[in-house]
């Protein structure tokens, strides 16, 4: 367990790390080969016993001393343990599935599943946070990101939040996870791929969307000197924000000061448009994009997306069997007047985007 | 409108053609062209408009004579007609979408959406109709693929159903779509892409695999002379099923008459094995798997995918960040336990797919 304090400038970052003889957690997954899909699915069935908000009384990530708790001692800013119930980790020293599998392979699912609490305040979220609280989130997923790369058994690392009942997150205390997946994941590994022929072609697929959108302007949310957040160009959900960082850096460890300062402001400015832009707070999905743990990370371009299944008026984007089973995606999305909405959410925030909010720091 | 009569054997299959001057529907969508994924999206916000169940009163499947009704005259067995308000179709001549398109571009969404009636009575489903109902929308899938791929606005025909409300089935009485994709949707070009790889080795991706689930059996759960049901090796769903030709066809048309009218009993079994498994009928989609309408067909290998959302204790596999961000699936499903259940769900039906039912034909 890895405690982060807001008070940076403490003495001691108070800090908790596991006991030496550390043992992975077995999470009894295996990955199987889909060898129509050329990906690795995760086998957890074992998973169906986890708790589910409700089932018990006690909330594992307040402070407290029960057998439940993950954080034993009083209130903190933000911490980082491991999952209880992981998809991800096999015992033993573990390698990386194989390049190129056989059909009807499979291997123990190594990797690391870890859970980010945003605070010990119960009855919150991140988006309600001061903007220090944000930045305390950032600081354990560089660190974080920048450790688990370094596993043999961590392809990829990503930093994500399921906010909100209804989108499945199974506790209600705010929190985020992070995954050490043993395998680059399918619709990043696609990202990257196009990535990597832009690149070729002598462009970086990223920078050249944040001109062209900088210049389009239609589908911009809040534009700061390191940051854009934009609606993309073929959204598939009825919000959704794609926030680049303009310098092309290939994860979040690789921030400077100045980066990591205005994110923790645009970062929480998005999470607020998406709790104002109905009339009751849209549920969410957010995620990193970074490069990975080794090899083609000069690629790579930061950048989170963010988005909600739910719409303005309460409908929610169902997937039927034309996007589950054949991939061809219907959109409902309209992107421009989706970011004319998360525009007008709450207009004051753009300025405070602009001064870089010094007193943040 | 087509109407498709169980009866094969009358003098006239009771057909009723589009007037000589049909002008497709416009859909008012467009494609925009996802350069990260590598993918086209239907662009089709105005959907949000369609009709949900219970917004009118009058079923527009049912036989009848009201504005509503897609179908006039009395009762009739299978019928197919164009979407009211389809997500794919644009005015004029159209031809296929550009097949490597630049970042921001947009084009009309050409192809075609059809509704398929399973009969003029309300209050059953497709599982519960006799062997020559299902018969018969075989044929009309048969037929229609036939027709939609001589279209040159048409890269991929899909025969699909979403059955239940719980996976956003917008009619309760039992119908089936078929679209035609002015692209190969993305799940269906991995997985041609993986048969090509395949056959470029000497052999048959799908071939293969029956071969070795077959000889594996743990996953099988219906075995017929022209048809192999099983749970995919690596299954994403709590219930999944793929329903493989054994000859090596590209697609519906190609089909003779013992094979369709063995698929007739086999595909009713899988669906009512999914309505007995559970307490309650699984609701479920399903989707063909056939050749593209130009281009390479002779690798693919003519199968069905079918799946449910919801498991035996009513638990429903949700999407997450993991899944709908990073593609990374993480499974509940247990392939072979899945299988056991749906062999078990009506164990006499095997004996009736060996048996091939010629009283049926």
């Amino acid at each position: 367990m890895r405690l982060y304090a807001d008070d940076r400038s403490a003495p001691a970052r108070h800090e908790m790390t596991e006991p030496a003889g550390r043992v992975d957690l077995d999470s009894g997954s295996r990955l199987r080969w889909d060898a129509l899909a050329g990906e690795w699915v995760v086998m957890a069935a074992h998973r169906l016993k986890r708790p589910f908000s409700g089932v018990t009384s006690v909330c594992p990530l307040c402070p407290g001393t029960g057998a439940e708790c993950e954080i034993p001692g009083g209130a903190y800013d933000v911490a980082v343990f491991d999952n209880r119930y992981p998809a991800l980790g096999a015992p033993g020293p573990r390698g990386a599935p194989p390049a190129a599998p056989e059909p009807f392979t499979d291997v123990p699912a190594a990797g690391v599943c870890e859970v980010v609490s945003f605070g010990s305040a119960h009855n919150t979220t991140l988006a309600e946070q001061p903007v220090r609280r944000v930045r305390t989130v950032i600081e354990a997923w560089a660190d974080r990101t920048r450790a688990l790369n370094s596993r043999p058994d961590v392809a990829q690392v990503v930093c994500f939040e399921n906010h909100g009942a209804a989108v499945g997150a199974s506790l209600a205390h705010p929190h985020g996870q992070i995954y050490g997946y043993p395998f680059v994941p399918p619709l990043l590994a696609r990202g990257r791929d196009a990535a990597r022929r832009a690149r070729r072609a002598g462009g970086c697929l990223f920078c050249d969307t944040v001109a062209a959108e900088e210049v389009a302007a239609v589908r911009v949310v809040l534009a700061g000197r390191h940051w854009i957040a934009m609606v993309p160009y073929a959204a598939r959900w009825p919000f959704e924000v794609h926030l680049f960082a303009r310098r092309h850096v290939p994860d979040l460890p690789a921030l400077d000061e100045e980066e990591r300062a205005e994110l923790a402001l645009v970062y929480r400015s998005v999470l607020r448009r998406f709790a104002a832009v109905a009339e009751t707070p849209l549920p969410y999905m957010a995620l990193w994009a970074q490069a990975p743990a080794r090899g083609g990370r000069e690629a790579d371009h930061l950048h989170a997306r963010l988005f909600s299944t739910h719409g303005v008026d309460g409908r929610v984007k169902r997937l039927a069997a034309g996007e589950l089973g054949t991939g061809a995606w219907v959109s409902e999305a309209d992107p421009e007047a989706a970011a004319a909405a998360l525009r007008a959410a709450i207009p004051s925030d753009r300025a405070d985007v602009r001064r870089t909010a010094k007193h943040d720091r």
